[in-house]
């Protein structure tokens, strides 16, 4: 008996979600099935990306190729049929590498695979050569106390088991070293894939401890440095770093858009980073995510749709060292943020698509899977929560609700923040599915009637 | 009817199979369990990789870093409880790379990720610049013709279908080049695996051309300047190599036996090359292949078994650059190479062990499959034909029956000749498999009163 009550209920409560479904995933299906069809056989996208990531290359804050870039996105919204195209200018960081190299001195003589993290103080002329210390966890560096770290150069070779980890000890891994003496920290690359590759990214100081240079480095050189140092091998390292802060640079913000036949005043954002590290390419982090958007928009337009809702695409600045541009792009939309009806960021990488997160409450999360319905034709349907990123935070922790384009990230990892973030990363067909996704949502998002609720709280992608 | 008549004969077929199977298998079976048993249990191996890897490091023919490890290599065969350890001595070339580095300057100012290819010949002081012309084949340089690529550096961005496929490019592309009046060649680096990492290993030069310096790119690299050279947008590269051929250094094969207690004279040899590229740690190729077949020696010395023919080990040197090593073990043989009863080499990297590969007739294929099927527990019980090895071949192709280990092969060549050939790439618990298989199949082989038969041709295997 109460297996069949069960099942009854099952049943009904399938049937309720089947006829909600229907009606958005009906009523838009005829014009998902076009944008669909139009993103998969389009070439323009892809090579967009290919100039972004051949011609252009990769474009920290601060950078000439950050300024080509934005100066080209302008151009390329332009030549897509935007409106109201403009640049939000922002102060941006403007941390330079200089010169760097490492090197292992002692047990034997070997190049350290190293790459200065993001905002390092740089050594002193000349470099440091100082005695190693490893340690796996932040645990294990309390227990050596200042004793043992004092004048050490600390390896960080913690057990990877995912990019949050690693970018734990990146992040303050220096300034709990300094707070013991130690006078550089060398920090695991986060990545899964041991191919002697350094991962940059950012790290923060703790104001009140002395500021050391840091780096990534390869997992084999901490794999090999930890074993050594568990042997009781001396290990003795010299590192040269030409890092240093100059005055903030002038950058921007770049979006257009499609403006609203109903409601112009409303606004559905959808973008990813138009900056990078300074290593390979910043294809897949954020190149691929920023053109997907732009030709969205580009297709929708040339398909001669205009949604009841502005939808405009924004490519943020400054994301990787600093998030200035989301805030400026916050402060841009000022009172208006009342209208802003969704954000949604594409900073997880553009490996095949597998759909979409929102952070929203029960009701928009069954609109959103309505939606959904219309990407199963490219395997994006699954609409999960969590939705965010960094450069929409400001404006989700001020009611907007927050999307994120959800890639499957298989790779993603490996090639993040490295010299191998380059386009052949970007597998075309995979492209074109992200270019599908985001015009058939973004569209919906602009068009339906309805309107979404925010949840309590919104998600955060990994930077 | 057929199909009864077809099982009969099936089941006749697998009995007597069967009862053949039953013959040296039974016989070696509680010997074969302890020895598996020995290796799995075992640490005092990878102890040994270990130290060459972090200790002593890549192993040039020509650098100090190999004299290091032959003489350690002498003492821990005695260590193992060898006899009749020894160098046998050959003169090695001595090809060293120097500073070198690459940059892009054309359209966009960036860093080439190369590694010059051994024997390669340096560039003239201050290097070279020069505009590139890209082929995907031999016919596409042949097609340009002179008038296209003299003066030019000619990049080789073929389509990567295997390590062969790489290796002829790699070998040849200098020479090609060179003969229609191009001034340095670039090859794609012959791995499956694009992150940036360039692979070197041997080119070899027409010595009827000029010859030009000549270095692998990235995978990523060779994609680019591929398709911008493809788009019509001009590529300018510059190249500086300090590579130089010095006189030939003095080195050596090292070996150390276990006495055959019946026939003494007659020899199974197993090894692999204590050489490698001068990058990395030689750990995949072919340092743990040498450490495990000493620990698979040092193993049935340890049990007390003393097979019926002599076993020996063999660390051969020169596999990467010249051969040399095989040619002088070779000419150490003399006329005894009648009683080579064996040679069996693994060069294929240490994953997970599947088998052996052999050059022998159908008859000795049968007595080897028997002794296969004592390494089920293992995994290593796969049988194949095609057994070979660069070092061995001049055993081979005097009569010697060919054998070679065969692993996995998962990854091998997304490490091989690059920086990332680590210790880390070796699996302890893989390594450990493969010291069992090498432990059971070379003891049996010299304590079984068969004698196998060689095929009228050995395999290679590539280096």
């Amino acid at each position: 008996m109460t297996s069949r009550i069960f099942s009854l209920a099952l049943f009904i409560g399938c049937s309720c979600f089947a006829q909600e479904t229907a009606n958005l995933t009906e009523q838009y299906r005829a014009t998902a099935d076009k944008l669909i069809q139009a993103a998969l056989a389009d070439t323009e996208g892809y090579n967009r990306l290919e100039y972004l990531c051949y011609r252009i290359g990769n474009r920290l804050s601060g950078s000439p190729a950050l300024e080509r870039a934005i100066t080209w996105s302008v151009e390329q919204m332009k030549a897509a049929g935007l409106v109201n195209t403009r640049v939000i200018p922002t102060k941006v960081p403007h941390w330079v590498r200089g010169a760097e190299s490492g090197k292992i001195l002692t047990p034997l003589e070997e190049p350290l695979h190293m790459l200065g993290l993001g905002m390092s103080v740089g050594t002193p002329p000349g470099g440091i050569t100082a005695d190693v210390v490893a340690v796996s966890s932040f645990d294990d560096l309390t227990k050596l106390g200042r004793d043992q770290v004092q004048g050490k150069i600390v390896v960080y070779n913690y057990v990877f088991t995912g990019y949050g980890s690693g970018r734990n000890y990146r992040q303050s891994g220096a300034s709990r070293a300094a707070a013991l003496g130690a006078v550089a920290a060398l920090v695991r690359s986060a990545t899964p894939l041991a191919m002697q590759a350094p991962h940059t990214g950012a790290m923060e100081y703790d104001e009140t401890q002395p500021k050391i240079p840091t780096a990534a480095i390869s997992p084999e050189d901490a794999l090999m440095i930890g074993r050594l140092c568990a042997d009781g091998v001396p290990v003795k390292i010299h590192l040269e770093m030409g890092a240093q802060m100059l005055p903030d640079a002038d950058s921007g913000d770049v979006i257009g858009e499609i403006p609203g036949r109903e409601h112009p005043e409303q606004v559905v954002v959808i973008g990813g980073h138009i900056d990078s590290w300074d290593v390979g390419q910043g294809a897949q982090d954020d190149g691929a995510s920023i053109i997907a958007c732009l030709q969205a928009l580009a297709l929708i337009h040339n398909l001669g749709l205009q949604p009841r809702r502005t939808l405009r695409v924004a490519f943020w600045v400054n994301e990787e060292n600093g998030g200035r541009g989301g805030v400026a792009y916050r402060e841009f939309v000022g009172d208006q943020i009342k209208n802003h009806v969704v954000a949604l960021e594409m900073d997880g990488g553009a490996e095949t698509p597998r759909g979409f997160g929102a952070s929203v409450d029960q009701n928009s999360m069954d609109i959103i899977k309505q939606i959904g319905k219309l990407l199963e034709p490219v395997g994006a349907s699954e609409i999960t929560g969590g939705g965010g990123g960094e450069d929409i935070m400001p404006l989700i922790r001020d009611g907007v609700v927050g999307m994120s384009e959800r890639a499957a990230g298989t790779h993603y990892f490996d090639w993040h923040h490295s010299e191998a973030d380059t386009l052949d990363k970007v597998n075309p067909e995979d492209f074109r599915k992200s270019v599908a996704a985001l015009a058939v949502m973004s569209f919906v998002l602009a068009d339906m009637p309805e309107k979404l609720t925010a949840a309590a709280a919104g998600g955060r992608r990994g930077r």
